[in-house]
């Protein structure tokens, strides 16, 4: 007996008809004699209209409310999912996060998953039942309902095939699984069936948006496998599993532009020991997360530091160094909001030499001018124009030849 | 210092405007001093889009993931009302029927209260939080999510305010109190300031339509005094409470009309015992609710028995009854639909004699015929013509000059 987790977004549960399509997918893998715990989310829409209301009645909304309002929209989708799958003539049962034992910590609307007492869907399991079970939520163990935040559905999903020991993990989106390159841009982008923990936490936190880091971190903690596909056809997805050998063949797994940063130029900045330190403590204090750094100390002795931060915390990252360098003897601060990630991602680069080269002469080629370069172990991040975003990832994949089998 | 437990219902909290408009009138409750515990409803509409959609999933719906749906509708209210109440610098904490601590018997969309364990509201209270609690409501005890169908919100806050020893229980409504008579059919209706519990009763379950009977008698069990008053204006409403001696001084406290019932006449029935017993055995497994039941046996042996349902059993009420009579010796059945019930209610007549004289004989000079008479201890109900129903209501109010100061 197989026992499959699989997850299924807004999207896919969007209305009644949706509701009844995943229905009746999940009558087939029932009635095909495996045990079939269902994760769902809010029908699309619904949490914006929450937030929405919350926010026309307080500006400020609590948390511990926020997450009592929002944890409405999963309940909706649980108990009509049991009754479409009723009427199918599928024995099934809904559960809150709560009722399916998930305690989180107290961290309302950003919690984190402490346990799970997998007791009583174990049970259901045992009677032939479906589980239904709420996504993105849980409870602090003092009956209040937590929330996890964007994506903690697929967390839900990820961290109960882990506790239920699943001996599959089905992540059903609105795209068939992840691409070498953002298909709408990269003609020949090509759905790729394997790919590690690792790549696909490099490419997710690069803008390839199929899934929130943090499920995939979570999955690679526990050694989950898990297929990324779509809940509108049966073509088989992409399976993210831990690296094996013959993965590392593969140089370079695919190529991801995140559009959503903007670049900080701080110069004529004193060299003094501690002053990078001091500009990126206040920039965490002020909440904004940063990416690429890079940093010059010319032979005047004054240094430039330029960073890129999301484009949408760019003005308050401009204002905080500001203040710091008003008080701390002087610089500039210039914000370039004009600007595209670009980074190839593999595991294979590890083992292969001449990676960048082949990345940096590509763009020179295709006319493309780099500002910024940073690299990891399995990735190397180049920042260009804005404007130049989609040749240059078109121009990549073709030099990496990813469109080949 | 004052316990007060507040009920609103769904049109009270229908929209932000009218959710913001509450949270002032708790605030006045608060800063006065006072304990609040606020229950709500769903805002008014969303128990019905809710149904709607369970319905064009499945047209029976299971009972417990009717619960697991409907309880979502007073869960989104509560966060919303805690908000509101931030936002004017209230401290409030709201928490689902399950949270509140009231659990129920396992009976899903009908569920009865079996205890109330207020300790977490006390702590709220103790912390000078209002608490707002969702209506309609609780938990089995296993963790599934019960209801208590229809009126539950009023139901939650009366049990509430029993549990909680509350000062006082406040159901404010979209009506200023209860009237003598209907106030959009008799002019000069006034609102009754003090009723006893089992006048309320009458009235409530005679079409009144102010609260379901199950609320009032759980106060009556309890000895919760409560007060009934619109969340639209600052007048005060009408105390129910238990019976006083100067209650008996009013004979007749109201008149109430229920236009959904329809007589079902049963002739020609072979006078044999239990033949009336049969009948209504095959209703009551028919899910049919009798209410006033009328028998002549002539001398020709044969019986008449004449006895009202809801209009909308009345079809279902005849095949019963034919069928029985068809196995069980024949005899004949008619339904009349166009027919209403009229009754005079006060504690006051077991003292009084000469109330059904001045009914019947000013429903006479009125020209009003009168099909059916039964009495109670406190009401004496008529059943006439439907179409007399307005004219007799103003008659029968005026002969016990109700308006009165």
């Amino acid at each position: 007996m197989t026992r499959i987790v699989q997850k299924y977004g807004g999207t896919s549960v969007g209305d009644i008809d949706r509701i009844k399509r995943v229905a009746a997918r999940v009558r087939e893998g029932h009635d095909a004699g495996n045990e079939i715990v269902v994760v769902v989310s809010a029908r699309s829409g619904v949490t914006n209209e929450l937030i929405g209301r919350a926010l026309a009645i307080n500006p400020v909304p609590e948390d511990r409310e926020m997450d009592m309002l929002l944890a409405v929209g999963e309940q909706e989708t649980i108990a009509l999912m049991a009754m479409a799958l009723h009427a199918l003539g599928v024995p099934a049962v809904s559960r809150t996060g709560s009722q399916a034992g998930i305690v989180t910590d107290p961290a309302h609307t950003r919690a984190r998953i402490v346990k799970i007492d997998t007791q009583r869907i174990e049970d259901s399991l045992k009677k032939g039942e479906v589980v239904i079970v709420a996504g993105f939520q849980g409870t602090d163990g003092q009956e209040n309902i937590t929330t996890f935040g964007r994506g903690g559905s697929d967390l839900t999903a990820v961290a109960l095939a882990a506790a239920l020991k699943a001996d599959l993990c089905q992540i059903f989106t609105d795209v068939e699984g992840v691409y070498t390159a953002d298909p709408r841009v990269v003609a020949d982008a090509r759905k790729i069936s394997e790919i590690s923990y690792d790549e696909m936490l490099e490419l997710a936190s690069l803008g390839s948006k199929v899934m929130q880091a943090r499920s995939v971190e979570f999955a690679k903690k526990f050694g989950v496998m898990f297929e990324v596909r779509s809940s509108f056809n049966q073509k088989p997805g992409t399976i993210v599993k831990k690296e094996v050998k013959s993965m590392e063949d593969v140089v370079v797994r695919g190529v991801a532009v995140d559009k959503d940063q903007a670049k900080v130029m701080v110069s004529q900045v004193v060299d003094k020991p501690g002053s990078a330190a001091r500009i990126f403590q206040a920039l965490g204090d002020a909440g904004v997360s940063v990416d690429m750094i890079v940093q010059n100390v010319g032979r005047n002795g004054v240094a430039n530091l330029t960073f890129t931060v999301p484009r949408n915390d760019s003005l308050r990252a401009e204002r905080t160094v500001k203040d710091l360098l008003d008080d701390d003897g002087g610089g500039e601060v210039e914000i370039f909001d004009s600007i595209a990630k670009l980074s190839v991602v593999g595991i294979g680069m590890r083992s292969h030499s001449g990676v960048a080269a082949i990345l940096f002469s590509a763009l020179a080629n295709a006319g493309v001018n780099i500002q910024l370069i940073s690299t990891s172990e399995i990735k190397i991040s180049v920042v260009i124009d804005l404007d130049a975003a989609e040749i240059a990832a078109r121009t990549v994949h073709s030099a990496f030849n990813l469109a080949g089998a």
